[in-house]
């Protein structure tokens, strides 16, 4: 159920994070069921997406490693709704992303879209998005829908500026970085500032842990990115390829390109008109743009897993080390 | 600006609205606004469709009619901003609704889907709804933002039901109208629900203005369908025809279904599958169907209007009759 490998780690910690995770799993379960069969079934549906609960993991680590000891007691039922409204804010960029790049495969199944059409898609998008912001306002803490709001404007307008990007060939790094900060990072950012909050009132701490979420989030989506680019279906669970084939510039070619000579820039420009996935792929490979883009990532996770140095020295905080590091092995 | 046609009514009253509903103008584009060109030019594209200004107007005048006198002082800082945040909430699901619908005309102009794409339109009305999220809790009351959850999650609902029932005969008056209630009603009931709230702590008073609402609401809706079904394109200012283009069927087509001989349905069901609009058209208005439901619109409006006896009897009350009337007299 859990992104992260447990193997290895604290046996209590990673015995704690499972039975919490399934109680996320429930509230998520409660919050989405209804009085009217077609939307409880399309809430099931939706189950069956949730794979890593990579957000809702950062929520409750982040509180646990904020905490004194790390136990039962951090975890609070704030904790806990949180984190289904980040799954559910999560599952609904999903959903509505494979509309907009028309994906007929996610975690191994077929996508609402394909299956019901593109209407239902955006309709159980947007139940997803009304549900989380219904579920986080019954916290009590209006603080909270504040900030998921911010979050989730910033996630918008990520995604809006990288379809205005699409198929042109001017975007450059800076741009992308802060299309990606926006639709991936910020809510990953959250995710970790509201789990110290939640357990200590210590800005700086809160600081310090949206910093790390940032460059965690930033670096998920650089590896993603490149998963798409350079993965396989079968391994990766999800149609690979989409980014080109809708015209979405990544990492590797933004730099290749306004990194190369003239007429490098030229072939590059040909191969993405003509969708010439294969060679451009392998181009960018060959030329250690890939590697580069990967070099990156991996400067951003030394920068994600110095913010963690206030945080007490205990399991939890490992862990949140090591999700840092399965981000740049990750094939998935 | 207003949906109201104001000649003839209290002219301070008139003024007051007016002055009002631009100020809500003014904070729905400031929120809109950000840092990135192509959001903000999005943002402004939206500004089209904002005509009728309907629930923004329900909102102030729910409020304005709770108040001891009828002026400025009855209007709140907070009645502007949910004004603002109920018209958001408003234009997601028009830009939404056209993605669902396909349409390629709304207010009198091309539809965000037809000029940007789906996926625009999508990303657009997810922003439309996250900024209304945000804006609602900086209004600092967590009881407005867990309404307004409630509210969405009701209005999401109604929509995947009705995607739900498309070009399914055997859907009958009360699913019918559960689904209007829900997609249409319940946000109308909300604006006059707050309105009187941001006023007045008087529950009995709330609930009164909630069922006006929600029997104006579903009023609106079926003479919106009847406008679909029976209007012309130019004076509606959108496509008309949608609903059964799509296969959504309607109060007139449902009771004559439901109410005909054998005979009737299989010449109407032969009718919806094969899309003959005209005929459809002209055989539901000619055996009365069409005057039928505008009579369940009437006494809807009858009933709505009832609802009004506890407010103190002055211009705003006076304005609440009249819009409840219009609904019945609308074209557009």
């Amino acid at each position: 159920m859990s992104v992260i490998d447990i193997r290895g780690i604290d046996e209590s910690l990673a015995s704690l994070l499972e039975t919490e995770l399934k109680r996320v799993g429930t509230i998520f379960e409660c919050q989405l069921a209804s009085d009217h069969e077609p939307v409880t079934a399309l809430g099931m549906h939706v189950n069956r997406y949730r794979g890593k609960m990579l957000r809702p993991s950062l929520v409750l680590l982040s509180g646990l490693a904020a905490g004194e000891s790390v136990g039962k007691s951090c975890v609070s039922d704030a904790h806990r709704t949180i984190s289904a409204v980040t799954e559910m804010i999560h599952m609904a960029t999903l959903v509505h992303d494979d509309v907009l790049d028309d994906s007929p495969i996610r975690r191994g199944g077929a996508t609402i879209n394909t299956l019901r059409g593109n209407e239902m898609a955006v309709m159980l998008g947007d139940y997803l998005i009304s549900n989380a912001f219904y579920l986080c306002s019954s916290i009590g803490r209006p603080e909270l829908n504040t900030l998921l709001g911010h979050t989730t404007n910033m996630l918008c307008e990520g995604e809006i500026v990288q379809l205005h990007y699409r198929d042109d060939l001017s975007i450059d790094e800076d741009m992308y970085l802060s299309i990606v900060n926006r639709k991936t990072a910020s809510l990953i950012a959250t995710c970790c500032e509201v789990g110290v909050m939640l357990t200590k009132d210590d800005p700086a701490l809160r600081n310090a842990m949206r910093k790390y979420g940032t460059n965690l989030g930033i670096a998920f989506q650089i590896t993603d990115d490149l998963l798409d680019l350079t993965g396989d279906q079968v391994e990766v669970g999800k149609s690979v390829g989409r980014d080109l084939d809708v015209g979405t510039l990544t990492l590797p070619f933004i730099r290749a390109f306004h990194q190369g000579s003239e007429e490098e820039r030229r072939t590059l420009s040909a191969l993405v008109r003509d969708r010439c996935h294969a060679q451009l792929r392998e181009r960018l490979r060959s030329e250690g743009w890939v590697e580069s883009a990967l070099d990156t990532a991996r400067s951003l996770i030394s920068s994600a897993r110095r913010q963690l140095d206030p945080l007490p020295d205990n399991s939890a905080t490992s862990m949140l080390h090591r999700i840092a590091d399965m981000v740049i092995d990750r094939k998935f």
